[in-house]
């Protein structure tokens, strides 16, 4: 059970032009594949963030981990933290709980391979058998510019989304085809009357369904107020309208939504003091910085007895973080709200072998084999790991991309 | 891995007449010792307080638990609370968590049995393969009483500590034995003074080592701080000196020392106010309430993220019980002290085999064996059983004790 190797290889795979606060989403993006090699050839899977910064700091633990038990995560975290560094270190705490975290879920996924376990099952037991999605819809264009023109575009499968009537085309499309049970609307892109009007037209739609929408911050205090009021009694929560704990706190004196966040809380050292100014009533977990797998189930736990809600963020992700989600989420009693997930964008692109993980009914099924329940498929890793050098990309951009087509753009916030 | 038995055994041992602010240990201390059996015949240990309730409650959730996964604790944790009646019923949270976690012990034993693992690697690895315990001392009469005059004793192999000397005397010996490197002194027995008088004859006699004392709550505000200014700069820590978060709130503001508790903060429920308020800079852990292993980790987490330490309660318990404390404390980070333990007090009685477990050095080694590496003595489990029986105790009752010797004797507190 010694670790005896770690495979760091960055790859990129193919994103739609989604829009939000920042930016717009690149035509690739990236992510960093983790393989801890252990003993008995057995291998454990990971997946996190992307770009060369990411896989240089996942490098250079290597040698720090190497040696140490993979069932050993309070020593491999601890090694991963000195080597990069430690408080005194050019890191933050949050930018090594990356690099843990992806070693985190790999050490999961070997356990899981040693000792038969589904992951879920190393975690304390699923608390339920299918893990909810929600329909994560974005404003977009109809697909990537060839041009310095947006409206130069070969549409992709999704097509434009550029208001009400295309967000209530795109949550039809992903509702038909994945069962969606609740919708989450990214905004913070278009004067916030627009995306009020886009929120009214999902209610109209899917008027059995939990809606929300996420702004990253981009609203000023007396916007985001405003809109949480028009919004009064249609939203299941407003995330993040504006920006940081006090901002956050001043609007959740104002108005009745519960906010969330995967913003102003981002960090174990945050909770006490967004706790006591009850600057948010739900945290989106994520077990990419949050520190891996065990640790989401403690920010999990913790939320539970401050009274504080628990929702799941994601970000362009793969098979193998969707994986995880879907196995810590099982195994999280707090967890009472549709995860979000970016993986209906990716298309067919991934680097684990299809038919282990289907969004269906508006749900992942745990799978029941050890370990995560992933394959990796390693000519696609391969590929995807070409396109990555291929592309000469190093980190993401969304506001340098958006940049390109308007070069006056500016992802100051707040915007509205 | 599915859970097919479950075997309660109500069992007591000797106790010595160790004097408390609730009176005194009764000559036989109470235990229950739960075996779950699993598939393969695979059997896991658990250890927790004692008496005809307790014994009652664990036996209660036997069909509950029985058919489920030994590794879904999630599961076994959500039967038992459902099985004792869960908000709505008779029982406290705290109560019903002091079930589970005779069940989450003994499940962990099974994980480890099953997969071949320490309990400690199953909680995330060892960041300690020695786990530190102080010198557990009472004042306490030379043995028990033969007749209701409490002079009328054969004295124990411990002998009388009823003041300064008694207590350095007494310290002196665990401190030999056991090589013992930190020292508590249980109060609230005697006025203050002469507390004080043998704290700081413990001071003079062990220069180097941390010293603690615990009046249980018998202390008024007042006393409370007029004693930890007298010591000021002589104890690591000042433990419960009043009841209540309230109380020790007040009692923080004005004194130096860090105040701790087992006794204002003893479920999760009560952390956001203890913590909100600086009530304690302490928490004492214990899994026999905090539900078990894995919770007391969450638990040194929490109190980890908000700056407040870690330290480890014990009570009357037997070799089960010190190998899951020495598991948990040796997976926990946050646990910076040493981890209190009546276990020298027992004598030779216990239920599991001798040689696992040994205070050497002042520490107890974390067994290397799978689950958590102590053998149950079935003989001596049946002995310790009829002993129980054969007593026709169902309860502790230090106070009742007490006044078997002086009838006038109120358990109220505070009392000084």
């Amino acid at each position: 059970m010694i670790i005896r190797d770690l495979v760091v290889t960055p790859i990129a795979f193919s994103d739609p032009p989604l829009l939000n606060a920042d930016g717009v989403h690149e035509p690739l993006a990236l992510r960093t594949i983790v393989q801890l090699v252990v003993d008995g050839g057995v291998i454990g899977l990971g997946e996190g963030g992307g770009g060369a910064a990411v896989a240089a700091r996942v490098e250079q633990v290597r040698r720090a981990v190497v040696g140490l038990s993979v069932f050993d995560l309070n020593g491999i975290e601890a090694a991963v933290d000195a080597e990069l560094g430690g408080d005194d270190g050019p890191l933050s705490r949050r930018e090594r709980r990356v690099v843990y975290s992806m070693l985190d879920v790999a050490a999961h996924d070997a356990q899981g391979k040693l000792t038969g376990l589904p992951v879920a099952e190393l975690l304390g037991g699923r608390v339920r058998d299918r893990v909810p999605y929600s329909a994560y819809l974005f404003y977009k264009w109809a697909g990537h510019p060839r041009s310095a023109d947006v409206d130069d575009a070969e549409p992709d499968t999704w097509g434009a989304a550029l208001d009400a009537a295309g967000i209530v085309d795109q949550a039809r499309a992903l509702v038909d085809r994945y069962g969606f049970g609740s919708i989450k609307l990214k905004g913070g892109v278009f004067p916030p009357a627009e995306e009020i009007a886009a929120v009214r037209a999902l209610r109209e739609a899917f008027p059995g369904l939990p809606l929300r929408i996420d702004p990253n911050g981009a609203w000023t205090h007396e916007t985001a107020v405003r809109v949480a009021r028009e919004l009064d009694g249609v939203l299941e929560y407003l995330e993040d309208p504006v920006l940081g704990i006090d901002g956050m706190a001043a609007v959740a004196r104002e108005v009745s939504q519960p906010l969330a966040t995967n913003m102003c809380v981002v960090s174990f050292e945050q909770l006490a003091e967004a706790f006591s100014k009850d600057a948010v009533q739900i945290v989106l977990s994520d077990h990419h910085y949050w520190g891996g797998l065990r640790h989401t189930r403690e920010l999990a736990a913790i939320c539970g007895h401050w009274g504080v809600g628990v929702s799941m963020h994601s970000n362009s992700h793969l098979g193998i973080s969707l994986a995880a989600m879907t196995h810590v989420a099982a195994a999280t009693p707090e967890l009472t709200y549709a995860c979000d997930t970016h993986y209906p964008w990716n298309g067919a692109e991934d680097v684990v072998r299809s038919g282990a993980l289907e969004i269906t009914g508006g749900a992942v099924t745990v799978p029941d084999a050890p370990g995560l329940g992933v394959v990796l498929d390693e000519a696609a890793l391969e590929r995807q790991h070409r396109v990555y050098v291929d592309s000469g990309r190093s980190v993401r951009d969304d506001a340098g991309y958006m940049r390109c087509f308007d070069p006056t753009y500016s992802s100051a916030l707040p915007r509205y």
